[in-house]
């Protein structure tokens, strides 16, 4: 009989290997793959898309297990062809996100980013700063989510006014008002930041373009930690120049990394982060707390537990 | 008879002139004095050094309302002897101080300060960045008063753990544990993020020397929204080179505004903020309120209902 192989597309400390091999005595762990390998492998964690076609030709693979919450980078339709389970790492981010919003909020609000570039000129603003309390403010979290709900919580604490959208306008936790994707542009002009954090799908590309950023407050934020082809770049370059809204802060881009040569690198209304929001250390154990609960109910129920992407949605 | 004449150092709002003229008809409103008006100032809103001399000379000054909360600027030796009252503007700064703390907070640990800096160089920093969760993180706030308070509030809502330092070590809503000032150097060793809210007293000037940055962690933030004379700001720089600490976001200096050529501006590991922490656009609002409350209580019993500033202490 031939090996039953869990792939990882990186490496895991050894206390996580020894769980692994504890909850499923009967597979192998492998994080490099030879030819001959990939027939074998049942169950990926994090995908790797030189194997792809490969890993698709075998009717071995039954579940991935993705490193990130978006799986828009994945082969969707083939793993529901094939009913291939997927689950992702949803939630793994959520702290992180939430505490590079809030730094962003409070950043822009209390003038740090603007005193910070007038620290490279040695200039000494005084109250010529832009400074706003943002006790009182509203922010509109686009993605109702984990992460959304989260955001909703410490902005609530901070006395901020909580907004949700997400594709059907239901009620979500900590959010005062929700809305359906398609009141989008009925509620932009109310609110002073809005944070996108959606998933990418087909309804979602490109949703951000001129039409919507014409809805936007002119003294608003826009905060993209969702994902980059969510935006249309020249459309937000235009809104910004035309003070159609009042800053940008992008995490994520069309293009990553950011092309040397883009126009959004010396905008003094954008601030440019390298896709860091999610960034945090314990994500092994994070993670790994996902991928070992689906695994030992992979092993008893060929079921997952936790974290399962509907197929047909995206998310 | 005389004039009695409420001075004020600077415009207000007709609003706010009219309930002055409500509360106190007797009294003649002025924001600009004449030689022949000195003697005849009862109430200082604000404190001109410029009329220092003559309204001290004067027996019919009988309150001060300053401005701002620290009053180190002005004459207590002489207010005291004279039995002039003094109340404070303290309270007025208390949210812009909090969300400015807190944006440095999150500034940092999210590595937000450090991309700007990135990107005024077209550097694309990917996962090189430094960030830290905030969650778990301790903050260490050295003054527990009205601002400290409301800082360690908004703090723990972001799942920080905050300790106080007052000049006794009594306890202070909000924070978990609270230290004496000489108990300083015994603490700080444990913590990450080192806030300094003191007035300036004789005990706090000249606080923060090469002593007391010994006993930084070597991770820790050191941020000063005080006062500038508190801190030695040639030992300050010589810790940071040392990497005594790790970062320090100043907001007040010992000249301000900070000379052109001072070496602070250049470091990558300050943040130089004008004096601004505590701008707010309420001010005038805000300031009146504690302002009418007072002329209320002054003329009916010639106490000060709230704000009132000890003589003895400085604060």
């Amino acid at each position: 009989m031939s090996e039953r192989i869990i792939y990882a597309d990186r490496p895991f400390r050894d206390e996580f290997i020894e769980e692994i091999h504890t909850i499923a005595p009967g597979y192998v762990f492998k994080t490099e793959l030879q030819p001959e390998d990939l027939p074998n492998v049942e169950i990926s964690l994090g995908w790797n898309s030189n194997y792809q076609e490969k890993l698709l030709a075998s009717s071995n693979l039954k579940w991935v297990q993705s490193i990130s919450a978006g799986v828009d980078q994945l082969p969707l339709e083939a793993f529901s062809k094939k009913h291939i389970l997927l689950s992702n790492g949803s939630g793994i981010h959520s702290e992180s996100i939430t505490e590079h919003v809030l730094g962003i909020i409070l950043g822009y609000s209390r003038g740090l980013f603007q005193a910070q570039r007038a620290q490279s000129e040695m200039k000494w603003l005084g109250s010529s700063i832009h400074y706003q309390p943002i006790q009182g403010k509203k922010i509109l979290i686009i993605g109702t989510g984990h992460i959304g709900k989260m955001i909703a919580k410490k902005v609530k604490a901070l006395d901020m006014i909580c907004y949700g959208i997400n594709t059907s306008g239901h009620p979500a936790e900590g959010m005062e008002k929700t809305f359906s994707l398609k009141q989008l542009q009925e509620v932009l002009p109310e609110v002073d930041f809005v944070v996108n954090i959606l998933p990418l799908t087909e309804e979602t590309t490109g949703l951000f373009d001129q039409h919507i950023f014409e809805h936007f407050d002119s003294k608003a934020v826009f905060i993209n930690v969702g994902r980059g082809a969510s935006v249309k770049t020249q459309d937000l370059i235009q809104a910004l120049n035309k003070q159609q809204l009042s800053f940008a802060a992008l995490d994520v881009f069309e293009e990553e990394p950011l092309p040397q040569d883009h126009p959004l690198w010396k905008m003094d209304n954008v601030l440019i982060t390298s896709h860091i929001a999610g960034l945090t250390p314990d994500f092994q154990k994070k993670l790994m707390s996902i991928f070992l609960t689906n695994l030992k109910s992979y092993l008893a129920t060929h079921n997952l537990q936790t974290n399962q992407v509907k197929l047909f949605a995206g998310y």
